[in-house]
């Protein structure tokens, strides 16, 4: 997994924050499903996970209205699963406008 | 670690994404004191971290000014240890308000 490459602010950000359950069935299946199913929405920009005591994933989009249609697509792909509350034992979602960016000077 | 407990929206959320370098040499005392160190600040809210082949630590914070204010204690922190590029071969920050929230029905 790479850095997101992001475009000149102000973009959206969505930040899942969760504690997982001890149940691993399907989770692996569903997180991968979900990561591709994500990539082909309208507005995607990209995506960065990582998993410690807690998950964190960020997804970027283009602008609010493309994250609202996200949070639409990943409720009922979630509902056609297990519902979240097999995999997660607390999560917190954020929605934000992305103000400002800098980075690596490498890179930006 | 839990998940952060933040405030009705809107506040201030600062997304850290990071690739290490190799180099582990004084990383762990620094990046633990850079949490003691933002816990201290004022306008403080939580922090979320979580390390995989990235790293995203996301810190909250009352406002934008705190965040700014943050800013510049930590680069100064660092600054008087070895650099970022010591330990990171990459990163990326993103300043961001956070426009809407929504979690695990028990705990919100």
């Amino acid at each position: 997994m790479t850095l997101a490459e992001t475009p000149a602010p102000p973009y959206t950000a969505v930040i899942f924050s969760s504690i997982r359950t001890d149940n691993e069935q399907g989770y692996a299946v569903m997180a991968a499903r979900m990561e591709e199913l994500a990539a082909l929405q309208p507005g995607y920009v990209g995506i960065e996970s990582a998993r410690g005591e807690i998950g964190i994933t960020v997804s970027y989009w283009t602008d609010d209205a493309a994250a609202r249609a996200w949070k639409q697509v990943a409720e009922h792909t979630i509902a056609q699963e297990r519902g979240k509350t097999t995999w997660y034992a607390d999560y917190r979602v954020r929605v934000c406008t992305v103000e400002r960016d800098y980075g690596h000077p490498s890179t930006m």
